[in-house]
Parts: structure tokens; sequence; C-alpha cells
């Protein structure tokens, strides 16, 4: 195969396969080419992948001399990403009661959920990471994005109790904001012991929600290693009961008489 | 730029654009190449594409002339995929109360996720869909893997009525298999009138679930133009209340007692 289909092979190699390490004889083999070919392709796919803000590809020595794409969104790209989500945001038609923000637009949109996965997916990508847990049904794609992009795996919480698949681990919890007791149920055979977590929602306010998963997840002597939401609600910060977390936006000054809001960058690049 | 950059640029490009028209001159203009350069980029991009069965680039003639990338699934890969698939589920251990099959494992790894969803969406890829619409929890993630593929959003019908964001719709259907009445619910903001719709799930038994999307559908005058699942339950044939369907596999001969089932592909390629 020639140098310029090898490109676009390896391309599609590396976004099919982010984080996952290749050796480069497998390269080699694939392409019927010599390793120092191989070598020189590398060069230029990391040159661009830099150049576009996207990623690089990280060499790994010795014997086994391979490569892994890490797919890392470049802070300038980050940043304008957030802006301009939060201008987007930024809509008093968005205001729902209870100062909610209507985001269903931007979590359905795949492509907006694939952003914001890789935006938060870069923030944790040197974190040894083992599986991304979330809790139905509203953080679920943007958990997948994340997923995707870290290579792992996605386990789902739920707060219904009656799908059993099998034996499951369920505890109650105290919501932070409305203070009623909710139940969350995690089957027993989707989790391993001592995982390393990512916790990931789309909305947090006092973090009610988020101290149950940490809960639930303590009974699986889970590791939290990173906690990242879309959007935390400032308002609440004198309740919150989270503290180590992502945030990609803030929203503060919801002014339902007024249909007034502001939204903010979060603490992502404070 | 050169074109051993260009080419792994355009190839990202595409990867993270599919089914978006774009015109020469966007390019032209973005790697400071002649169009004739470009035009000879486009022809590597498709040639390596269709070799590696992952899809083409379509050219759309004109004085606008562009190009958009079609991600249509081989279906070499796609049979070999869906043998794999067969493989994988057709494990006892999977067999859970009521004839399910345990597949969280692979409804829970963003890869599987992303190729299921590539099948079915090569399988819609000729229809003018505008939106992909599931049912919580478990079909979300591959509503996504497919709506990312075909370029539209997705919508999340409800089966809980206690959340509102504005008015909803809602109705009463009854479950094929188990009879009950349930309910679904689905935002009057979250869908436009006489959509072109691709109903997405993980699991058909007798389809009383797609059944009441459809209904529910109809109250948005929605056209529903295909059904995609990645399962469907054999043993219900009779009682099946759904024609028009696509599934990847198919689940039959579940003997709960002598632990023993059977998968074998689904009606995609037969």
């Amino acid at each position: 195969m020639k140098r310029s289909d090898r490109l676009v092979s390896l391309t599609n190699y590396f976004f099919e396969n982010p984080k996952k390490h290749t050796s480069l004889p497998f390269f080699s083999t694939k392409y019927n080419a010599a390793k120092s070919s191989i070598s020189e392709d590398l060069v230029i796919v990391d040159r661009v992948m830099r150049e576009e803000g996207i990623g690089h590809l990280q060499t790994l020595p010795g014997a086994s001399g391979g490569v892994r794409y890490i797919p890392n969104l470049s802070r300038e790209n980050s940043k304008q990403f957030i802006q301009d989500l939060c201008n987007t945001l930024e809509d008093p038609g968005r205001i729902l009661p209870g100062g909610y923000l209507y985001m269903s637009d931007i979590l359905g949109d795949p492509n907006m959920v694939k952003q914001i996965g890789r935006v938060l997916a870069s923030a944790f990508s040197d974190m040894e990471i083992n599986v991304v847990v979330t809790v139905a049904t509203k953080g679920i794609p943007l958990a997948y994005a994340v997923a995707s992009f870290l290579n792992v795996p996605v386990v789902i919480v739920r707060r219904d109790p009656k799908v059993t698949e099998g034996s499951s681990v369920s505890i109650n919890y105290v919501s932070g904001s409305s203070r009623k007791i909710q139940t969350m149920v995690l089957p027993k055979r989707s989790l391993q012991d001592n995982a390393n977590v990512c916790i990931i929602d789309d909305f947090m306010k006092a973090g009610g929600t988020i101290t149950g998963m940490t809960s639930l997840l303590d009974e699986f002597n889970a590791n939290v290693k990173a906690i990242g939401v879309l959007a935390e609600a400032d308002d609440e910060e004198d309740e919150r009961v989270v503290e180590n977390y992502t945030s990609l936006v803030k929203i503060t000054n919801v002014d339902i008489k007024q249909k007034n809001i502001e939204v903010l960058p979060g603490n992502l690049h404070a």
C-alpha cells in the first residue's frame, strides 16, 4: 500500500481505537511496508493531529515498540467550545420550573454530545480510569461519549429497583435539593471490585445524585477518580455536598420571574 | 499544507462529519490548495474507504460541487460482525428469567455499540431520516450510535410521566408480552411535526414497546421510515405486532431449564 493510502487507513485506525496500544509490526504486516516507512507515517499523523488540536500519538518504547492515539482536545479548542456552549445555553427560553435548564436539544445532538465527551475525556486522560458510571437517563449519552474516548466500558445506575439482571446492590439516599429519599440500584455482575471509576452526569445542583452514586460505588469498593458534569447550578454552592468535580459550564443567576439567566464557563479551565 | 498532511486532516474531517455536504472551495481555502489537488485527495480517501469497507465519498455535482461521506459498512464486514455477535451471545450464562438475555456487557462497550450503530445506520442510509427515536433506557446508546452515523438528532421517549419539560404528549399502551398497561411520554417541543423517524431499540419480543412508540409518534404526525433492533426473540413470532423491522440477531430456542440458547443472524441480510 502506498503512503497516501496508508495515511488515510492509519488515521481511520487511530480514531476507531483511541488509547489502544498497537505494535509497529502489526502495521508493517497490515500494510506490507517497512517499519521505517510506518514510523515516518506516524510522524505525519502525529503532526497533523497536534496542529488540529485533536490529540497526539504516544510512542511506547521497548522491544514491543508501539503507539497509541491519545485523543486530547487542545486547551484552546476546549475553551472555545465551552464559550460557544455558554452562549447557546444563555437563552431565557430554556428556563424550566425549579431552576433547571432545557438542554434536551443539546443532549439530543450526537455531534454536541461527542464534543462534550471529548472535552471531559481530555480532562481525565492522564488518570487510570477503568469504567465510566452514570445514572439513568440524561447522563447516558454523555457517559458513552466520554467512555469512547477513554476506551473503557459504561455502567448505568438505575433508579428503578424493579429491573433485575441477576442480584443487585441497592441503596437509599437523600436528594440534595428536594430532600426526598430515593433509590439507586446496580447489578452485581456489572462492576468489578476495586474499579477506578469516572462518574459522568449532565447536571449537578447540590450534588445529592452524585453523592448517592458514590455511596453505591463504595459497596463495590470502587475508587472514584473523577466526576464530570456538563453543567452545575451555581446557586446551590452553599449546599454542595460534592467537592472534587469538573464542570464545563456554570448556570447562575437564574431569575424565573425576570426570565433571565447567566451561563459561565465551569471550573475545567479555571 | 502538503498532500500527506491533507489526507490525515481530510480523513478526520469526514469521520467527524458523516453525511455532511461540504463544498470543494471550503477545502481549498482550509488547506490553501488548488481544487484539482483537493479532487485528487478525495479520490485517494474514497478508494481507501471502499477498500476497508467503511463507506465512501459521494460527489455532488453542480456549481456548488461538493462531497459527503456516506459511512456504509460493507455487506461482508456487516455479516462478519453479526456472526461474531451471535457467537458471543450464544452463552448459556446469559439467560435471564423471562427468556431475556444478559447483554449489558455488550451494550456497555462503546466500541460494540458504535459498530452496531454503524451496521444499522448502513441499512438505513438511503432513507431520508430526520431523527432517531428510542425509549429509555437500554436503547439509548444504540440510538446515539445510529444517529451519529446518520447525522441526525435523537429523541428519547420516557416511561416516567413525572418528568416534564414543558407540555408533553403521553399515551397508554398494552405491553405485547406481559399484557400490562404502560405509559409513554414525549415533550411537545422535542419533535417537529411530520418528521421522518427511525425507531431504535435493543430488544424486541412481541413488539408492544415499538407499537406503543409508533402510536405516540402518530400524535406528532411522524412517518416511521425504519425500525431497527439489536435482537429479536424468535419465540414470540406468532404474537408479533410489528412487521417491518430490521434485526441484527434472532434469539431462538431459549431453554431455561436445559440452559440452552440459540442465536442466529436476524433479518438484515436475509
